[in-house]
C-alpha cells in the first residue's frame, strides 16, 4: 500500500483517510465526483506533495481508468449513502453504487491493479435474524434499496477476487461518526436544536438501537487489516469483516449525549412506530470478533463518539 | 394470475411456461429480444387468441412499459444464463441481468403490477459450506459474475417488496433440462458425441456434483407456489424457495446416461481438475425440503430428466 487510489477522497470517511496514509508517508491520489464531498475537507492534504486530487465522476469509466494509473491499491468509498430516501429515486443506488463499483472494478483490471478495500455496510443484512451478527449470518433479506446495492458491489468484487485473482477486503460499517460527519441523526437532531432548542422531533419511538463507531477508529480498521494482507491466502481472495464497537445504544441515548453537550433540556416530541421511515432497521448490532481478533480495537465507545461529534460540530460553528 | 407478462418467454423454460399458462386459461403477454430466444418454441402459443407475442429488450424501459401494461403478474425469466463465459465480457451479466431487472420492477410499479416471480439460481450460494444447501445458508461469497447478478436481481426485488409492497417469489433454480433445452453441458456432450462418437471431451475430472431438475417439474412448481399466494403473509413481502430435484449425480454419472441413450461407449477424455473452469462449482445441492413442504413434488428423477433431454434431441434431429 504504498500508492493508493481513493474513490470519494472528499467526503467524510474519505478526507480523515487521506490525512491518515499521507501520514503514513503514502502517495495518495484522491477521486471525488464533489456531489457531497467538500472541498475543504482536503485543504492540509493539498499542500502535501505526496497528494495529488482529480475531480472525475466513477460513471466515466476512461477518465477513472485514466486516474488510477500507477497505484497499487484501491480503497473504494465513495458511494450513494443516503439509505433514507432511496424509495424516493430508486436508480440512485444502483448508478452509483452497484454500476459505479462495476467501473471501478474495470479501472483496476485495465491498469492491472488487483487490490481493492471496500466500504460496505451492516445494511446488507437487512433485518437480520442472528444479534449480534457475524459476517456469515443467514442469507439475508435485503429491506433497502441501499443494502441491496451494497450486496451487489460486495458480489461484484467478490466475483472479481474468485475469477481475476484480486485481493479484496470487504467492510461492512456500522454508521460513522466523528470530525467531518455530514448526514445522518446525530446532525439532524443537533441542527434542529439550534433552530428551535426547547423541542426535538424524532422518527419512530426513540427505542431503535444502533451501532455507531468513530471515524478514526474506522480507519485504523481499514488501514490495519490491509496492510495485513489477510486477503491473500483467504478462500476466493476475499476477507470480509464487520466493523463496529462492541455495543449499541437507542436513539434515546444518543439524544440524551447530544442534548447534554449542547446542554439542553428539549421536549422530545417521537412520530412513534418501531421504524424511523420505511426500510429503518430497528436494531443494527454487528458482531465485531473477527476484526478484534486481527488485533484492532475501537478507542472511542458509541457515547465517546457521539458527544465527539457534536464538540466537532460546536468548534467548527455548524 | 389471470393475465401474465413473461420476460424470456422465447427460451427454453418461458416457452414451456407459455404453453402451461395458456392451458391453464390464462392470458399471456410474452416478451422476448429473440437474442437466444427462438421464435420455432413460440409456434403452438402463437396460434392461441390468449397470448401475445411482443418483441423487446428489458434495457428499453418505455417499451418494456408500455408492453407490461394491463397484466396482473410478471414472471422474469430472462437473463443472460451463461455462467461459463462471465469472465470474457464482465459487463454482460451487470446489463441483462441486474439492470434488466431494474427495469422490469420500474415498468412494473409504473403500471401498479406488485406480483413478480423470478429465476434466480443456485449459483448465488457460491461454493456453499453447507450442503444441501438451504435457503437461509451463511451469507456466500460470490464466486461468478452471474450467481453475483442474480443476487443482485433478488435484492432489487426484495427492497421492492419491502418498499414498495410488492408481492415476490424467488426461485433458486438448479439447473433445467428437458424439452427445448439449448445449453448447458448435456446439449454440449450430445453435439461432440455425434460430431465423433468415438471419444468425449470432458472439462474437470467428471467427479463435479451437479443437481438438475426436469422443466414440467420447475414449471410446476412456480405455478403452485404463486397461485397459493405465500408471499402474501411472509415476513418483507418475499418468498424464497430453492427449486430442484432431492439428489444430484456426478457428471460421469450424465455421460452415461447420456451415451446409453445415445448407444455409444466412447473414450472419455478429461482435461482435469476439480473444476471444468474458473468459477466452475463442484458441488452444487440444494436443500428443497421448503419446496416440498407447500405440497409440490418432481415427477422426474435427474437420470430421468438427462434421458428425456436426449430423446427429445433425437426426436427433433439436433
Amino acid at each position: 500500500m504504498k500508492s493508493v487510489f481513493i474513490t470519494g477522497c472528499a467526503g467524510f470517511i474519505g478526507s480523515n483517510l487521506v490525512d491518515r496514509l499521507l501520514a503514513d508517508g503514502c502517495q495518495v491520489v484522491g477521486w471525488d465526483n464533489f456531489s457531497t464531498g467538500q472541498v475543504i475537507f482536503l485543504s492540509a492534504a493539498k499542500s502535501n506533495k505526496s497528494f495529488r486530487l482529480v475531480e472525475g465522476d466513477n460513471l466515466n469509466l476512461p477518465a477513472l481508468t485514466q486516474a488510477m494509473a500507477g497505484c497499487d491499491t484501491v480503497i473504494h468509498l465513495a458511494a450513494n449513502a443516503d439509505v433514507r430516501f432511496g424509495l424516493e429515486h430508486p436508480g440512485k443506488d444502483l448508478q452509483q453504487n452497484t454500476i459505479a463499483t462495476f467501473h471501478v472494478l474495470e479501472a483496476m483490471r485495465a491498469n492491472g491493479i488487483r487490490r481493492i478495500a471496500f466500504s460496505s455496510t451492516g445494511s446488507v443484512y437487512g433485518e437480520a435474524e442472528v444479534i449480534p451478527t457475524p459476517e456469515d449470518a443467514p442469507f439475508p433479506i435485503q429491506t433497502s434499496l441501499y443494502g441491496a446495492s451494497k450486496t451487489a458491489c460486495e458480489g461484484l468484487i467478490q466475483s472479481y477476487c474468485e475469477g481475476y485473482g484480486f485481493e479484496g477486503y470487504i467492510f461492512r460499517f456500522v454508521s460513522i461518526l466523528g470530525e467531518r460527519y455530514t448526514h445522518g441523526h446525530v446532525i439532524d437532531f443537533y441542527r434542529q436544536l439550534q433552530e428551535h432548542p426547547d423541542f426535538l422531533n424524532v422518527l419512530g419511538d426513540g427505542s431503535q438501537r444502533k451501532s455507531y463507531l468513530y471515524v478514526r477508529d474506522c480507519i485504523n480498521a481499514v488501514c490495519h487489516v490491509v496492510k495485513s494482507a489477510t486477503a491473500k491466502s483467504a478462500k476466493h481472495g476475499v476477507q470480509i469483516y464487520n466493523l463496529g464497537t462492541d455495543g449499541f445504544c437507542q436513539v434515546n441515548d444518543s439524544i440524551r449525549w447530544i442534548c447534554d453537550e449542547m446542554g439542553l433540556k428539549p421536549e422530545v416530541r417521537y412520530s412513534g412506530g418501531e421504524r424511523g421511515w420505511v426500510g429503518d432497521n430497528p436494531f443494527i448490532y454487528l458482531d465485531t470478533q473477527k476484526i478484534r481478533s486481527t488485533g484492532w480495537l475501537p478507542a472511542l465507545t458509541i457515547e465517546q463518539a457521539v458527544r465527539a461529534t457534536v464538540r466537532w460540530f460546536r468548534e467548527e460553528s455548524f
